[in-house]
């Protein structure tokens, strides 16, 4: 079986962070051990925020205790996140403590479904008779999904087969209820999840009903079928205001977007079925060339976390909700095996090395789950519209999706560094790693070096078992405006071909080197991004950069570049954990507090200073207490 | 007794819409007696749309009809300001048919006005037992003291004597019922506006203890009491968080505050009191140099439709209720008759030519609440922290305070252009009008003539019946930045002072000619105005101008002027009901909405083309439906 194991400065960290201290302290929280200060996210009266009493919840659907559900209906999934975290860390290094715990969750979770295969707390604990009868809302199928992900992958990391097991009964179970023929429900969840799920336990498994009710639940979406009776949501809010074959655009909920997404992609690149191929391509280039921020956020409004209209993009009442660029992670690597573009891993990398990471504390204890490109702390206080903006990370929240949502991803960072095809391997993320991979006529060990997102140079060692050549693509990133490539010490040319180099040949005992261009890059966005008109984002790598007020004091809005400034890039062993810092000479417009005037008529009085700014990687931010942050800075003399 | 008649091409145009569409067409309105659609301004479930009731209210609690009382608590006022604003119209020009009707609705409000004075139509109706014990919310005292102002008006417009009877029988209750003696409440009402009623009765009475209670409720405020027992809403909403005396910052409800300063800064005049006066210069100079808008709108923030921070001026998620700049300009007038100052007659203006005539459409019939700065019309609709600014102007109002609190201003604009003390008249606004004045030993007959706003040219001829000299004052707004002036056609140099130039002398057939620079100029915001930097407006003499989508085009944020461009006016009669519009020569920054590219590393490839920009007055906005419109316009080479 194909391994990669990840031993890497950058995300070993993350991964060392979720181990000890993510999944014992997320555990802690679901079974209502610490007490914490939950964050409610809006004023609203409906979210618990004294406990999470998930686990809890599991106990009393299994008969095992009496009691009340308590909680959103959907928190079911915060267990079944948790344990596709740990199996991940499982799967890297065993540990008979947390496998024991996993062992005794699963056990649980199989006391808590039903005979019939049915699995969903709220409902059994609180309205049985409601079951599968509030689509929109109830979440059920949302839950089952992550269930099913969570199972397969526990499954894989520690042989449990009672979680499989369980997880078919219940993926049989929903097979049964749904589907095309009469006396079934035509319907579909209001939050997409279920899809990922079956198309996880249908390769794993090989069951072929599971991939064919994944398409049935993609295909029925947005058709009239009895299902989806909100009054309340628009139909876009779950992209049930169209079949998905025919939505050119993304709308609504960004998460459940993303999540269908992954699931079409998934699927049309499992069977071939282009139409649903094209589709996928059509919503991802609505995201991605007009609907996401450079941070790889996505969702500019809280009003249903949702998309808005082409090239709005406000940085500071956004959502860019954690979950959803864990979502466009996934989206973009199933994308990638369907189609070998750059354009994929670019994307990945964006989303995962600012919006995904900016998404929980150095610490790995507090999470924000709205990631703003621009925040002043007084005015997120005042003004309602800025009120779900936090400045700084909560410890935890009342709809507690975000950091387990985040651990699963982190924990398996190693599935994205490689996609596989055939006797083709792709090298999509460069982080430092040995692998080994079944090809056609032997087994290819791969090995990664590299100093990456702080230093661009990757040094891939090839061992091939077989005699037949291999095909190895290699990502250069579309950030790196140059690259250099050495094969076996000697410079190589390749020509790019969308966002790839192949090195085609019978590898054994071969090293490439590729350089990449890690200058500091400004960024501008199109002009029809009206909030970053005059702005311009730096990066340097895969890494997007931001201004701090601990480093720069307040107004940060005050502070301007002229265009040709150069930055200095240092890595500060100290700062923030270890992060590579940037400073350029720039201005700052003398703010004017004192002075009794508002509006004039002339600005030649307008003062500015020489200063020196800093910018930190984004993802680094809200570690030093509450202050403000901007991506977009002015830039002095825009043409 | 002093008169001031008002023939002006400008002015006259909105006092003849007021007399023949406004009066009659919210008093249909009021009546119920026509199918209008009322805007919600808000998706809250407990604002009326259907229709207005005020009348109806009336007519159930003077117990000529049954039924219950229906919208909001305070909608009595409605047709107290519709009263008001019918007095000022009669008062120019008497109307038998008008006057029958306003002599009826005195007789139906004494009709719903209990035994003991009393009167609010929803504690008749439905709570009697509720009389002054919600004091926060109920609005009782606010509608008494639009009561007050109506009857005033209509007292000396028309000598009616029963609205005057009714007023001070209910002026009489509430001082039998509040103040500091044991046994009466000690509270104040959460929406400020009797204490404004108070003054003008004491004023037109003489009787003092209306004005002792007038400094009752504004002394109060903010002291400790039984009666602000709101858990909902912050004490600063209602301006309750400290004595009116401690105050510094403008905090809470826009329009409330405005309304307690007109009360202080009146009762401060009456009276004297030093610390009354300071109390409100204060707060005056904390809205106009860090919380008020280039158009003299005011309130940041939809929630609690308040001020926010220093500075915190957006232009797109504002509020500036049209009801605060009307408030603004009572605040305005009453610290000019305080304080010869300039700056008072300036914001006046500011408000008054720009939000306070922004509120109504051209026809007379269409009414903004809100009034941005800057408005893309799919955002409104799309992002829920703009869903409260409409791009076009409804018909009415589910809470509609704003369209006849407008017509009442605007139905007495003559009571703004002079300012008597004594000796001295001040010449505030440039409106066409005669005036007389009894002066200390004669009468001083004033002519105003003038093209203002479109002209700068103001003739004065003054006539005087006494022997002594008079000083007649002459506002030189602080926009112009040169001045002429002519006394009987010879130039005279005048000194101006904190904002006006003064003529000493005896007057007979005299003119002075003043001229004021009517180019068109550019205002900065200060830098510490996040949303402005970079920025600049225009105005051209009193009004401020914006662009609109019918002039120029969707994505107005593309549009720039270099620093130097000078702009071209052209007063156009066909337009927009005849009005001055300014052009320049600027750069459009090409879209590319076709282009795949949402982020790029270089600004080269951006191209800009020279194009002709139109603005015309901002008052004069959204009345070719919905369309984009941005006051503040991006300055090429900012310095």
């Amino acid at each position: 079986m194909n391994q990669v194991e990840i031993q890497d400065n950058f995300f070993s960290r993350y991964k060392e962070l979720i181990r000890t201290e993510m999944i014992p302290y997320q555990w802690s929280v679901l079974n209502d051990e610490i007490e914490i200060n939950i964050e409610r996210e809006r004023n609203d009266d409906s979210i618990p925020n004294e406990k999470s009493h998930v686990i809890e919840n599991f106990r009393i659907a299994a008969g095992r205790k009496k009691g009340n559900h308590y909680g959103w209906v959907f928190q079911d999934s915060d267990l079944y996140k948790w344990l596709e975290a740990a199996a991940y860390t499982l799967r890297e290094k065993m540990d008979e403590k947390l496998k024991c715990l996993a062992d005794d969750v699963v056990d649980l979770i199989s006391d808590a479904q039903e005979e019939d295969g049915y699995l969903d707390t709220y409902f059994t604990i609180e309205e049985p008779d409601q079951k599968y009868k509030r689509l929109w809302e109830s979440h059920e199928l949302y839950c089952a999904g992550h269930f099913m992900e969570a199972a397969v992958a526990y499954y894989e990391a520690a042989g449990n087969k009672k979680v499989l097991e369980t997880a078919c009964k219940l993926a049989d179970h929903i097979d049964s209820v749904f589907g095309d023929e009469e006396g079934k429900i035509h319907g579909y969840d209001g939050h997409e999840e279920v899809e990922i799920g079956l198309m996880r336990l249908y390769r794993l498994t090989q069951n072929v009903r599971y991939l064919k009710l994944a398409q049935y639940f993609l295909l029925v979406r947005g058709t009239e079928c009895e299902a989806m009776n909100s009054k309340h949501l628009p139909l876009t809010y779950y992209q049930a205001h169209l079949p998905v074959l025919k939505q050119d655009t993304a709308e609504g909920h960004a998460v459940r977007l993303v999540y269908l997404c992954t699931a079409m992609a998934d699927a049309a690149g499992e069977t071939g079925d282009e139409k649903l191929l094209l589709a996928s391509r059509r919503l991802w280039r609505s995201i991605v060339t007009r609907r996401m921020y450079i941070t790889g956020g996505i969702g500019s409004t809280v009003s249903g976390e949702a998309f808005t209209l082409d090239y709005d993009l406000p940085n500071d009442t956004m959502y860019c909700e954690t979950c959803a660029s864990v979502g466009l992670v996934f989206f973009a690597y199933r994308m990638l095996m369907s189609e070998e573009k750059g354009e994929y891993g670019d994307v990945m990398e964006r989303a995962l090395y600012n919006t995904v990471l900016g998404g929980v504390a150095l610490d790995g204890k507090h999470f924000f789950y709205v990631n703003p490109l621009e925040v002043v702390p007084g005015k997120s206080s005042k003004d309602p519209g800025k009120s779900h903006v936090k400045c700084v990370r909560p410890q935890w929240l009342g709809c507690a999706c975000c950091p387990p949502n985040l651990a699963r991803l982190l924990a398996s960072v190693e599935q994205y560094v490689f996609v596989q095809k055939k006797d083709k391997l792709l090298v999509n993320l460069f982080v430092e790693c040995k692998g080994s991979f079944e090809m056609e006529d032997g087994v290819l060990n791969i090995e990664l070096k590299t100093g990456y997102p702080w230093e661009g140079c990757v040094e891939i060692k090839l061992n091939y078992s077989g005699t037949a050549s291999v095909c190895l693509g290699i990502r250069v990133p579309s950030w790196s405006d140059t690259f250099d490539v050495e094969l076996n010490q000697e410079r190589a040319v390749f020509k790019e071909k969308h966002g790839f180099i192949y090195v085609n040949q019978v590898f054994s005992e071969d090293t490439i080197r590729l350089k990449l261009d890690m200058q500091a890059k400004r960024w501008y966005a199109n002009p029809l991004v009206e909030n970053d008109l005059g702005k311009f984002a730096v990066s340097r790598g895969p890494i997007v950069y931001c201004l701090e007020g601990a480093d720069n004091g307040t107004n940060l809005h005050l502070l301007s570049l002229e265009k040709q400034e150069e930055f200095e890039y240092k890595f500060d062993e100290a700062k923030l954990g270890g992060v590579g810092v940037l400073t350029a000479w720039g201005w700052k417009t003398e703010p004017d507090s004192g002075a009794q005037w508002l509006y004039r008529k002339n600005t030649a009085a307008v003062k500015k200073t020489k200063t020196k700014i800093k910018w930190i990687p984004y993802y680094s931010w809200a570690n030093r207490g509450e202050n403000e942050m901007r991506v977009w800075v002015r830039e002095e003399n825009p043409c």
